[in-house]
């Protein structure tokens, strides 16, 4: 079939999927059934000669010359990359997909469309084709927070989890995770029960329910908030697909916390995206005597994550609010402390002997228990004076 | 008396105190029965005329401009300093101190002497006058790392605490700290139990059990390690020297580090004069839902506290020791996750099944295989290629 029929077809085929069903999504859909998340050639050709263009080239049996030529990568690398998509340049793989998808519900979101998360776009060459999303679509480009952790939680980093994504779905904020076990399962139920919009990305098709004990999260999520994934419909969740989910999370969010992780933990990767797109990166400190929290430790001693206890502190990170300062002592303080030390609750004692016991004179000695008697702090009679007991 | 038979006299009355009794030794005593500690015009005195000059100056009915001149500071903070010390110029107060120190076999510390912690020569104009020292002086100048942290400590701080100082002692670092109850005890109590060096730094005269519960641990201080103040015995315990004494601590100390502290801990204060100092400050996280590990936390978010978590990592924060970072995956791990996804354990895939799933080239799917068959990862048999089991 000619490639350019290929795409009238495939557009045909969105059409009653619930969204965009142009040339556009079609080239981006058979895309996203070819390559691998995060594939830079592929990334690069999209981005230089628009969607459309790269896949008429590839499906139309590009050389490596050209699929070179048009992503601006060595002859090598092109060559290479062809070799990947071989495979799996069969037209079944894209009906598949998508009979899935409209089995499910889930829409198809490419660049231009307005519910594109924009902080995705910083992903460059490593940028996804597209997203089939479940759920209300609009919620995905909205301001979010990325609270991740590990599967193996402890019931500590879960609590905090739900803390966090309750506080922030609480100021309007999305919680956007991964609908793993452990920590972004407690930051997703926190958030929904807070009435708060939650969103995940899934490291396979987002008609797959999984891991599979949380096919009823899912769903929750699904009804009020979206579920989210590169790869199409039916694809399984790889450990590959895991670490690339990943780095969606930590583009699409504002800013990225990681609540609890073991030294091993796959949400010190989703961090390290963070972190390498330059995004506020928070960790949740723990016990030190929990292995569960060894990986936030790291990643505040080597990757300057900032050090947040709580969503206020969250919100900050984001640069939304900003606490004022503790108020200091202010002025005289230290001479209030060296006063108050010299006092007794019981015993009187003159103004010399406070300047004696205090090691200051006595004019400020007695400057500063006239303002301590003016706060009630001292109190004088005919034997002296005296520290008046706190209420 | 005149001001020279007067030091003439102090000096005398030090000997047999097992230390130095110099004309030095005795003013730097008569200074501190006179000043309060951190007292800016003593300093500036002692610094810039020596400590013979300035007990003279001042013992000799010195006017606020000859001070001022002395100590290079305005008339009027030279008229509040000399109406400070006023009350103090009674030659009981000394007489009194180098008796109670004879009691208990304190001795006299001055800059100049070789056990003197180098460290408390940064403090500038806020430098002690002198240290009165119970124990072993040497152990002062020795290499050492304060653990400080809250009275109001939990048993997950105070675990932690042990930790740090049994690992500090163990490879030869003093464990410096206040003699306080919670952090501060567990540190010297551990520090000792692993037959190592710990010195305390007092708020009162080193004569004084202080805190009352402590008197016996004092005592296994002063055994093998040492107690020192730069109050004269006798002298009382007040607020204002427990924050002064905190700047003792962290000056002497070649690094803090904060244990375990709730948000008005004085161990806050003790960080603050090591970050003035540009001394390294270690913080160690706990539970975010412990008030008693707030103030590290604030440590770690506001005053760029490095998370520390072991004894290992606190000497990296002294420059000691620095850990290989982790290997990386190295070349390759790209291909062997996304061939080891591809791969089943039960069921056997042809290199072209295992490139389609990978989203591979077939010839990178075979050369991914041969590594990893050679590394017993993967085998194959007439059927095909299987993922092996772990052992």
């Amino acid at each position: 079939m000619r490639a350019a029929a290929q795409l009238d077809e495939a557009a045909a085929g969105l059409v009653g999927t619930g969204a965009g069903a142009t040339r556009e999504h079609a080239a981006r859909a058979l895309w996203s059934c070819v390559t691998e998340p995060g594939d830079r050639v592929t990334g690069a050709l999209l981005r230089r000669l628009g969607a459309e263009e790269a896949w008429t080239l590839v499906a139309s049996g590009a050389r490596a010359a050209d699929v070179a030529a048009g992503a601006g990568v060595e002859r090598g690398e092109a060559r290479s990359a062809l070799a990947r998509w071989e495979p799996r340049l069969d037209p079944g793989l894209f009906t598949d997909a998508v009979e899935r998808a409209r089995r499910v519900g889930a829409v198809l979101l490419v660049p231009d469309d307005d519910a594109w998360p924009g902080g995705l776009r910083e992903l460059g060459d490593h940028a996804p084709a597209c997203l089939w999303v479940r759920g209300a679509v609009g919620r995905l480009a909205a301001p979010s927070v990325a609270l991740v952790g590990a599967r193996a939680a402890t019931s500590y980093g879960e609590l905090v989890a739900a803390d966090l994504a309750a506080g922030l779905a609480d100021s309007g904020l999305t919680v956007v995770s991964g609908a793993a076990y452990g920590i972004d399962g407690a930051a997703h139920r926190a958030a929904l029960t807070a009435d708060g919009t939650t969103v995940a990305f899934l490291a396979g098709g987002c008609d797959r329910g999984y891991p599979s004990g949380h096919t009823d999260l899912l769903r929750r999520i699904v009804a009020t908030g979206a579920v989210a994934s590169e790869v199409p419909c039916g694809a399984a969740p790889t450990r590959w697909r895991f670490l690339q989910r990943n780095r969606l999370i930590a583009a699409a969010a504002a800013a990225t916390v990681v609540v609890e992780a073991g030294l091993r933990s796959g949400s010190l990767n989703t961090a390290g995206h963070a972190a390498a797109l330059g995004r506020p990166l928070g960790a949740v400190p723990g016990p030190v005597t929990s292995a569960a929290s060894a990986g936030t430790h790291r990643l505040l001693r080597e990757f300057d994550a900032v050090c947040v206890t709580s969503a206020a502190e969250v919100r900050e990170l984001l640069g939304l609010a900003v606490e004022e300062p503790p108020a200091s002592g202010g002025h005289g303080s230290a001479e209030r402390t060296r006063v108050l030390d010299a006092l007794s609750i019981r015993v009187a004692r003159s103004a010399a002997e406070v300047a004696r016991r205090s090691g200051m004179s006595i004019a400020e000695v007695e400057a500063t228990l006239g303002s301590l008697s003016l706060e009630e702090e001292a109190e004088a009679d005919a034997e002296g004076w005296r520290r008046r007991r706190r209420a």
